[in-house]
């Protein structure tokens, strides 16, 4: 299996279900489910069965078409607004969620006048549309990314940015598998990503099944292995980007970041444009989701790993600063700084 | 209880054996174990069931007399050198293993002519020379750390440097008993410290007991403590210092070391003296345990959290860069760089 024929989402065979791989089941077990209501959608975005900036807004997308086939004449903008504001409500830190719910939103309020089943038909349309041009987007990505790469680097990986977080090649990973694809030699060191594991349980699951060299290690060992020079860049996805290049991602992000400066290795945050939000001038602003704690102490385990009753501080992102940043690839290339001028240029 | 109460180790009360709390029960279960052959000692270290570096060392002193009650006159040096080498190789990095061994041997070997019963009770009472010796030292680096931190401060620790790793108060957790004992307000943000869990497991269990205010985080989350300003100090024990202030700790210690130089938070490492080995003139020689990788993927786990075959890289310590450490804290109280001239001058 090659990593573009995972499909982690798409509609039921009869439309009226967003169909994805529950990811909190892998990597020991691939599981569909469907998905038909408002309260199902938003658990599976919550608990991480859907997972990914890019991919929560192509499911959202599709979760709107799928809410509205049942919204009766009347209703139909009120149940809308509704469903809208509570998908988004789910994950503060991803703009792509909010974007794409919005983009949906407005989509139908421009059809006021139109009959409902004509509205239902469009979202649909759009739900399909935002994930073209997601795959298209994630393929230029993989291309560019892999341009700043040499054959024999090996780059370190934070939490999962592949095909599983996104459609096809992924962000963070698109160069992995591209190298893959084309027989070039790019390994990589993949951090597990605590406390939810998606370096463990998912970028590795997919580096392998992609036939990449990939080695496992614990979060903190990254220092070791850049004095080592084992690594010779860091590759990272990206949830929300503010208009000076701040980069939020998941927990761990910058300090892998700051770590790899103090050693001279670059890091390269890939994401799709739709990520950058031009109307948040720096990252200090950005919302990070504090999630339970318990997480931390027992998720996972046979048996809790801390004592009873202390206290968790669980941040499920954090912002790496513009600076600790070497270059920002998106669909549309390599972005160097100064990033406030150019990001501003390209997307403005 | 207060943290001071743990008694770690000790002789059973007959003598004929070495009797610890099993760490890797903690924070579940406070069981205590005793350990007569020298397999069940190697195990006992290599399991954690006893770890840190000073409770190894007072672990092996106290391991060598009761090993010695068993010798007969004609073995009794062979199998005592064997015996040492033996114990010695079980964790390389670590110094204190081999430098309370070997002067267990050195007794023994200078009283050469003497009964062996004689040098039986003399590995006896050196032994508890070496723990008393560490309860001193103990003490004596709680108070100087403790003199560096301001009321109010949060720090940061990493791994466990507490009582279960020496004796008493411990050496990287010292100041922090120290201050609940005198009633100041100094709290701490807990690293879990992967892959075997000594912060959640130990740490977090010793400063709850000694009523210190914490908070247990993953590894990775402490750029972003550091970043919103919730970290005052780091605070870390050392299993191996080099002559230039270089320190050998977990794995984990160097990359929290640099991303607190990165937002100024000052990193102390706090030891007893008898783990400085002036012998050895930079961190770059010191050996670093690598262990089964394995423990990453199922370690703790109710099922394997990364797929199955996957390649995993496991080095137990790290080398953290003297230029990364604002001061020393040993017994002899604070040490400013220049270390190398100034450990020399102190030790030499």
């Amino acid at each position: 299996m090659s990593g573009q024929t995972v499909k982690n989402i798409a509609l039921s065979s009869d439309g009226s279900a967003v169909r994805i791989i529950d990811q909190t089941l892998l990597p020991g077990r691939l599981e569909y489910i469907e998905l038909r209501d408002r309260e199902a959608m938003y658990e599976a975005i919550k608990s991480l069965r859907i997972r990914g900036a890019p991919a929560i807004g192509i499911f959202a997308a599709y979760g709107i078409y799928v809410l509205a086939q049942s919204y009766g004449r009347g209703e139909f903008f009120a149940r809308l607004d509704d469903d809208c504001g509570y998908l988004i409500s789910c994950r503060p830190t991803a703009v792509n969620l909010s974007r794409q719910v919005e983009r949906q939103r407005a989509l139908a309020h421009a059809m006021a006048g139109s009959p409902i089943a004509e509205i239902v038909q469009a979202l649909g349309r759009e739900a399909r549309a935002i994930h073209e041009e997601d795959v298209a987007m994630c393929r230029a990505i993989a291309e560019a990314g892999l341009g700043l790469l040499h054959p024999g680097d090996t780059v370190l990986t934070h939490c999962n940015a592949g095909p599983l977080a996104t459609s096809e090649y992924g962000t963070g990973l698109g160069p992995l598998l591209l190298a893959a694809e084309r027989g070039v030699d790019i390994r990589a060191y993949v951090d597990e990503t605590r406390p939810l594991l998606q370096g463990a349980r998912l970028t590795a699951w997919e580096l392998m099944n992609a036939g990449v060299d990939c080695t496992l290690i614990c979060d903190n060992m990254a220092a070791l292995a850049m004095r080592e020079g084992r690594v010779q860049a860091v590759l990272a996805g990206c949830d929300r980007m503010a208009a000076n290049g701040d980069a939020a991602n998941k927990i761990g992000t910058s300090g892998a970041a700051i770590i790899a400066k103090h050693y001279g290795v670059p890091v390269y945050i890939l994401l799709p444009s739709s990520t950058i939000d031009l109307d948040r001038p720096t990252g200090a602003g950005i919302p990070i989701e504090l999630r339970d704690g318990e997480e931390i102490r027992s998720l996972w385990y046979e048996k809790p790993m801390a004592p009873e009753g202390v206290k968790c501080w669980d941040p499920a992102f954090d912002v790496t600063d513009h600076d600790l940043i070497t270059a920002i690839v998106t669909e549309k290339g390599v972005i160097r700084p100064p990033y406030d001028v150019n990001l501003k240029k390209l997307f403005g």
